[in-house]
């Protein structure tokens, strides 16, 4: 596998002079756009870390899999889903058209509507410190910290992501008042520094229905974490999850970090650092990676 | 002219009954729906008053009329219409779509996201004090004031608006940072508590091309003057400005509070309040009203 | 008045090299790009032709306000209107958005779909052969004939207005199985041959409110020549129409031909032909002189 | 197995009362709605039969998958990929908006768009006599025949496909001069007489990869089915996909018929017929079950 996993590696390197950093923050755009690390982590308990599968960097979007989790959790499943969809939404995940076209709820809890929305059912009930907490443990990462730049730089940019915050409050997807908070519990789970390796913990999770492969601990339940596999499936790789799911078919959620949280439904946790991303906001060669391993290794959950 | 006015409005009240106080903050809704006046200033000097034309009422989105001569005069045509269309949009008064879509600028200033933007230019340069010292000037009517109670329950409803601005910000149509200020600025313009009485003296202000009736004064420039009507005309009446041309011809601007403001070129302003609106948000009498007084009087454009 | 149009001319030509004839048909991109002509025909029986009002070329959207016209005094305005509306679209000709998205009729009798709309209530009760002949005699000029080349151009490029004529047949707004027959009269009308001088004749008629300017024949009726008007002043020059209504004011109405037909009201009518088009699809250099003429001779319904 | 099926029918049979027949084309309209038949066929060659397995229904969008396996075979991955999308697009199947607005391609081959045009690319290629063959053979029923009712019927309904398929051919979509042959081949191909067991058939072969259960001839190649799951998953259950790959998490195409395919990966294919519809055009009887049998069962990908 570690061949395999170096060979794709070295072709995915080509991949990068395609890409480009996140533009939309200064600090997301001054990381070096080269770097690249993989973690692999297999449910006989073997891990693989080639590259540069330590350094930190902001979680971003992968965040949403947790709040959802949490929120399943947390709220029940009806509650998460009484105003936000399930329904991949076609459009780019910063897009207000469908919000405010159709009056209707946001399409699911992959794209910032859904999970501002689901942000603003989480902070009544749960502090960010204990979301800390939480996402240390699904990852295994006590190192995982609140990147402050990054946060005070997103807070610092966040018009578009009020003015989606402001619509949810206006058509009551979000309660009067919350909006504020729920911007900061957003963006704060946004700005988690993690690992390749973290993301790769996370996923073999996520693979093993909720169970922690080392303790045998129950961290999340099974219905919520299959309910959270799905929707990576359908929704996780923004407007281009559809042709990922053909050709890759492996439930993925990327974030503009570079980060990609991979599971291989029983069989492994997949993490991914690579800031150079494609225009639709993915890792451009953490893509090529999954789709050679997907390949080589026969993932793809039709396979 | 007193008598086809009075049949006229002898008619319209039985369209009030279809008609309802807007409902979007309380204070609007409290409003007696059956009040209804009109006034009528021809360049002849004469006034014509009857029914309720010296209650108060909250001008609205006619103020949007007021804050587009303003801000013409002080930033001129060019900075005004930069970022900020001339073009009927062809859908409701605060819809978001159009804005994100296409990644333009708002349609016209006579909708909430071009009269929010058009706030933002005036902000800097302009108090409110002075804004209202203006409005009372333009419409000969002293008694003017900010209406407390509407000010403060809009404010306290103000999230579509909100994420009309943080929307107009995230596109660099407002400079960052101007929100809150624009949306006072816009929200106190809206609460300026008129009477039909003073929109008739606005109205005839306009028809004379922006010179007092009575004193002669240059209150505003006759190419600012030919702007606001024009742009009146063509999207005063909400999503209905077509339809209203084409019937009554007469450029207008309604609020709300149940006012329109009318500006029969050359000829006369027409002031009138009622407060039982239409579907599209027009005062369904005074539509009505306008509808009979041009046929009666001929006063459509191309009669 | 000539040297004013000679010099508004002289400075139209330079806007020509950035304009372009229109390319979706292989006839009208063929036509000599150059070519610049104006006829001003006013209500005191003068008339100015300057440079190539002689010259033959198809009227194309122009023959919107014709085909309104007579459906209006064939069918009368409640089934005109019935499933067409009277506001501008904010949208391109073409666009099938809004009439899709809302489920809705048609915006306008100018766009496309409102035009197509109104063919196939036309078709049933008048020969093509007869709109002839009163095109003929609006514009008094005999030699109108069929442009046979741009007609069966138009014919075999017309995918994208079967597209909205057969949306307009399943929304019940045109009758079933009426596309064809609707279609061909469309293009007919679309690929008649005129004069920028006809179009100054039939625009004379038109500010005239329907009186032929030599017999003194009323050639229509004179409340449909208002509601005429009054839609060619708000939905005539495609998405740009709001645009020059501020700065020309002046109710007009382009074609993709290059012609511009204006009607400055109770005093002229104008016509231009300009094939050089900009991005909207108006005579880039006919929009320079209009907006010259409206300056020089104060002709803005508002002036 | 078969008392567990029994039981979710009992249950499935009350939610009939709150669907309905499809009503755009009167023969569906007529077709007895309490009719429900469940057949299931697992790899280890047992098969149960429920219900109204043998009665035959029109196949509908369920042909889709039966198109774009053929046409992925015949024409290849780029060819079928190059034009229309791999993406659910949020919206009901026959929407033109997308289309429209984006000036992009069909965003799936499940909605009505994205069939017709690879219709369009298979129509040069092979003929519907073969195409019936085919399906036929994929599911092991020799009793399919075109149901000419249906056909007729729906061939005198199909304004709105042909605004989609002159859409396309606008925008060079398809080629031109290929809408009518296109709609034809594609009518047809919903117009095929099938049985739940029919699906079932069909199913098995989907799950087994390609092979036929009984002959092990290879009827499809392994990795063309593979999309096609995948597609099935993502896009197969109209604009309520997402949540039925929460809930059920079973690859399934529905048709307007009352048809349901489904595929347990590796394990079995479900057939059902169940014509009382949702609102969004599924079985309601149909999803019902096959929520229940993935609960009882494990059906679930990712249980």
């Amino acid at each position: 596998m570690r061949k395999i996993l170096e060979h794709a590696m070295g072709e995915a390197r080509k991949e990068i002079a395609f890409g480009e950093t996140a533009s939309y923050i200064p600090e997301l755009g001054q990381v070096d756009k080269n770097q690249l690390g993989v973690c692999i982590y297999t449910s006989d308990g073997k891990k693989e870390n080639i590259g540069d599968t330590d350094i930190r960097f902001t979680i971003q979007s992968i965040s949403k899999v947790i709040t959802l989790a949490v929120a399943l959790e947390r709220c029940g499943f009806y509650k998460v889903f009484e105003k936000v969809g399930m329904e991949p939404s076609g459009d780019a995940f910063n897009s207000l058209v469908k919000l405010d076209l159709s009056s209707n709820y946001p399409y699911n809890p992959m794209i910032n509507s859904g999970a501002i929305a689901i942000a603003s059912y989480l902070t009544p009930i749960i502090s960010f410190k204990k979301m800390l907490e939480i996402t240390r443990k699904l990852c295994m990462d006590e190192q995982i910290t609140l990147n402050a730049d990054v946060y005070l730089s997103e807070m610092s940019h966040i018009s578009r992501n009020k003015a989606i915050a402001y619509l949810l409050e206006s058509k009551g997807i979000i309660p009067g008042g919350s909006v504020q908070e729920s911007l900061d519990f957003y963006v704060r789970m946004c700005s988690l520094n993690v690992t390749a390796e973290s993301l790769a913990n996370f996923g073999l999770v996520l693979a093993q229905g909720g169970i922690h492969p080392k303790t045998g601990e129950k961290l999340l339940d099974k219905e919520i974490v299959r309910v959270v596999k799905t929707i990576m499936l359908t929704c996780g790789m923004y407007d281009g999850s559809g042709e990922f799911a053909v050709h890759v078919g492996i439930p993925s959620k990327s974030g503009v970090g570079g980060g990609i949280l991979s599971v291989v439904d029983k069989k492994m946790g997949i993490g991914i650092f690579g800031p150079a991303l494609d225009g639709k906001g993915n890792s451009i060669a953490g893509r090529y990676i999954l789709k050679s391993l997907s390949k080589e290794l026969n993932l793809h959950m039709f396979a």
